[in-house]
Formats: structure tokens, C-alpha cells, sequence
């Protein structure tokens, strides 16, 4: 019943110091930081496209459903503060259900220090939905957008790409921390989250800064997962296809001025965490490749799309 | 396809003073009030329990879910300043549905002054899920919160109650702006949105402020609808039971000081909505009726719960 999953759950929520008022009421109540503005994002899994319940636990649903939305709050460069869940749980087992995606939320809650503020709990005939909405706050720093590449700036990213469906795409760690420290100290012109893909995500910072990208594909860091997804799957897509289009490795991918990107990848100030720069931004609008013989051709944009007509 | 479904939504999308940066980046930017604090509510509807798109149109649908969540915020005597939206669109025929639920957002974020901020579109092969998050600020006057009712306290209602399934389920208005009003100009302890029945939720604000409620309950406003309602289901359900207990009314239930509801009821600032002095909180925990005898017996609260084991 939900009444009683309520009161059980609000016994369960740490304190927080941003956190005025949490689970029980009509809202929650946030102080953020004086003269930050509101960073505000959500993501909706459901069972079946996003996650299996069959072949994962809820606490892992969970687990993800958070940690999507703070690696949107990290492409930003915004300091998470709280979140809210809302979800459909099936009539069948929903407590259970209800109890365990909690149980996912919470260790990443406390290591990202981010309020569980409330949610909304629904139960129905279908199978679980869950929509987690991040609230976070901007720094000193100021937010990041997408829009702020120039012609010029490298193309940074962090970590390596391809192959999250091994396993990454669940257990992944948004790179709050990182994007935070990275802020902090270089001057950054643009940040996304790779999310639908290497290629396809990086395609939108150009295209709404209102330039172009050259990837030097040579260059692109290529997970252990995506040689051995390459290897196991016989369907021709080698590792480097694996690492341009797969998606869900929520790394950051950054644009920034050249001088700065060199300090940055000298400075390696993530490590053990790689940074890499695997090409630049150009004023001619679309996306490019450029291999070994320094030759430039089109690269198509590739990766996830929610699809419907 | 998402991405040009989020292309032409970012042309719908109308500017908003306190919206730094709406759809098309990873988050949405908000500038609160100074000093205010974050007022943050997330409602989900599900096709099949809160409504049925045979009977009803996607606009209508959207609408409600904005509203519901609007509510919420009208509870806390919040201002509201943005919402995001996330949804599991079926894929057949998502594009448009999409698009309908936009467009029953708009004319009531238009109403309210609240930002469409941004949103994940999603698709599946299940029915249609929609959830809204809500974020506010607090006015001057402070949140409103549940837990402030004291023994002496008036129990002041606007509006009636009853019978929202025949309509005011999907079209009732939400009480921000009497909501405003009245913690502007009147001392109000606590309030609550009456979303799942009259006196679930009476007692919830009870429960919150450790006390009491006694209702009289020939003084319960009753809707036209709960009328209708009564005469055409030969249920056994009197009038009064669909108002203390079939929800979705959305009306404001309000814990005001005797001598500050005195006024209120005289001055009627709300007019031509009604506002009404339905009883009274009292130091005994429980919730209880009495009738025109005087004599006060246990009142069960009704009301929806969604149910899951």
C-alpha cells in the first residue's frame, strides 16, 4: 500500500543540509546556494528498453535511473543538490520492487551528496517505470552548455568509449566529481555527456555551437568492452564502430581552447582517469573524420534514438 | 524520431524571465528569487489508471498532469516557476501524442507563469506514462507545509467537494493563485491539496501536526457532481460519501487560526470560489465527525491508495 511504503521510506532518507523539507509533504523544499541558478533535468527508464528485470535487480534500475540524470547535471558542470523519483510499480511485487530501487538510489545519493527530496509512487497493470528528476545548482564556475564550442577548441573526453552493454551502461559513474574539478580549474567551452553515442553526441555540442567537428578517429579511447563485444558479435562493426556509436558510457565529451587543452592533458589532473583529446572543432558546420593520412570525409552521426512515428 | 521531435519543440517553447536555458542542452537553467527556496513536486500519470485515451485526449491528459502537479505546489502556497516533462511514448502514432500533450501544457503554464523547462521523450511498447515534475519558489509568506495545524484550528475548505470522475478530474483548475492570496494576507498554520478524498486528506494533516480533526459534516461543502454521482449509481453512496472520500478534487484544505478564519470566511476574498469552515482540529489524535446532534463518533478515512504487495 502506499501509505505504508511512504512512511517506511521517509524513515530511510539522510538528513541533508540543502534539504528543508523531504518525503511526506505535498513538495519538497530546497535551499540552494545564494546567487546559483537551478539545474534542473529528468530521465525516464522503462522495462524492456532500458533495463531487463529479468537479467538485472531493481537495485541496480535504480542505481541507473540516478545516475543518468547526475551525469546530465555533471555536463553541466552543476553540483548536484536533491533528487525526486517517480515511479509505476506493477501490483505485483511493487513493494518489494519499490524498496529496491531505493536501495539503488541511496549509496549514490550519499556519494554525490544528493537529497532524496521525494517521488510520487504508482502502482498499475504494466511493468516498471521510473522517471528521476535531478536538481543540482551551478558553481562559481558557472554552468556548461552545449553551445559554447569554437573553431579551434579540442575535442576532450574523458575515459573510453563503446561496448556499456557489457555491463557500464548500468554501473557506470557519472562524472560529477570530474567535471566539477575540471571546471574549477581550466576554462571549458562546452560539455555534453556521451549518452546516445560518441559520434551522435558530439555532433549536437557542434551543431549548437554552430560549427563543425573533426574526429581524429584514430585517436578515440576504445574500451576493453567494445574489443570484445567487436570479437564476440560477428556482424562487422569493429571496435572503433563499437566506441562511435554505442552510447551509455556517460563520459564527458568537452570542448576546449587549445592552450588550455594542452595544460589540461599535460596536467592529466584525473588520472587514473585518462583525458584525451581526439580532435578539434572547425567553422564548417557537420561531422568529420580524419585518419592517419590526415585526409577529411564525412563521418554520419550514429547512435541511440527513441523512436516513434 | 526524438531528435526532431525535440527540434520543433524547442520552436513551441515560449521565453519565460526567470528561464536561463530551457530545452535542446542536458539540463535546464533556472533563476529563482533571491532568498526563496526551491519548491520541488513530481506527479506521474499512467493510460489505464488516471485516464484512458479511448475516453480522453492527449491534451486533456497533459493538462492534468501539469495541473496535478501545480496543485502540489498550490499546497505549499509556492509560486510556481517551471516544469519538466518525461514520457514513454507507445511508438505507434507517439509523434502526435507528443505533440497533444504539449499543447495541453501550454495554455495552463501560460496561466501560471510556469516555464516549460525541458524533458525526455521516450518510446516503448507500452501504453502512455507521463510524469511532471514541478519546481517553485517560496514567497515571502513561507511554505505552507502539512505539519502546522494546532488544536483550535479551523478547518477551511475552498470550493466542494465529490464526483470528480465526471469531469473535474482532468479540468479542475489548480489553487495556486487563491493559494497566493491567501498566505499573503491571512496567517495560515497548514494546507494540503485535496488529490486522493476529503477526509484521507484531512487526516493526513492531522497525522503531520500530531493532533486531531473533528468534521462537521453537514457543513461539507458538496459538488453538483457528487449529487449526479449519488442519484445515478445505486450504490448506497450518499452524496456526503462521494465527498469525503472520492478525491481529485484538488480543492485547498487549509488549517487557520478561529479568529484569522473568522475573517476570512467574512471577507470571502475568493469569491466567487467559496471558502468554508468545515470543522475543527482538536488535541485528541484521530479523525472524527459530528453531526448536527453535537455528538462527535470515529471518522474512517476514505480515499484512493494505490495498491501493490
Amino acid at each position: 500500500m502506499e501509505s505504508d511504503f511512504i512512511t517506511w521510506l521517509r524513515g530511510q532518507v539522510p538528513p541533508h543540509p540543502q534539504l528543508r523539507l523531504g518525503p511526506g509533504d505535498d513538495a519538497a523544499l530546497l535551499r540552494l546556494a545564494d546567487r546559483a541558478d537551478a539545474v534542473v533535468t529528468v530521465d525516464l527508464l522503462t522495462e524492456g528498453v532500458d533495463f531487463d528485470l529479468g537479467e538485472v535487480s531493481a537495485a541496480r534500475v535504480g542505481r541507473k535511473a540516478l545516475a543518468v540524470s547526475l551525469s546530465d547535471l555533471a555536463a553541466m558542470a552543476a553540483r548536484p543538490v536533491a533528487m525526486v523519483a517517480a515511479v509505476a510499480l506493477p501490483r505485483r511485487g511493487g513493494r518489494q520492487l519499490g524498496a529496491d530501487l531505493f536501495s539503488g538510489f541511496l549509496p549514490l545519493a550519499e556519494r554525490y551528496g544528493v537529497a532524496i527530496a521525494g517521488g510520487d509512487t504508482n502502482s498499475w497493470d504494466g511493468p516498471l517505470v521510473i522517471s528521476v528528476t535531478a536538481i543540482g545548482e551551478t558553481t562559481a564556475a558557472g554552468p556548461l552548455l552545449r553551445s559554447g564550442a569554437r573553431p579551434g577548441d579540442r575535442i576532450v573526453v574523458t575515459g573510453s568509449f563503446g561496448g556499456s552493454i557489457l555491463g557500464r551502461h548500468l554501473d557506470f559513474e557519472p562524472r560529477v566529481n570530474e567535471a566539477l574539478l575540471l571546471a574549477e580549474r581550466y576554462r571549458l567551452h562546452a560539455g555534453i555527456d556521451c549518452s546516445d553515442g560518441l559520434s551522435l553526441d558530439l555532433s549536437r555540442i557542434a551543431a549548437e555551437s554552430g560549427c563543425g567537428a573533426v574526429m581524429e578517429t584514430e585517436r578515440v579511447p576504445i574500451s576493453a568492452a567494445a574489443r570484445e563485444l567487436s570479437s564476440r558479435v560477428s556482424d562487422g562493426r569493429s571496435p572503433l564502430d563499437h566506441a562511435l556509436s554505442d552510447g551509455e558510457d556517460f563520459e564527458l565529451i568537452l570542448a576546449v581552447p587549445p592552450e588550455e587543452a594542452e595544460r589540461l592533458l599535460r596536467d592529466q589532473p584525473l588520472a587514473p582517469l585518462s583525458l584525451s583529446a581526439i580532435g578539434q572543432f572547425i567553422a564548417e558546420p557537420g561531422l568529420w573524420q580524419s585518419g592517419p593520412d590526415g585526409q577529411r570525409r564525412p563521418l554520419a552521426p550514429q547512435g541511440y534514438e527513441h523512436k516513434f512515428d
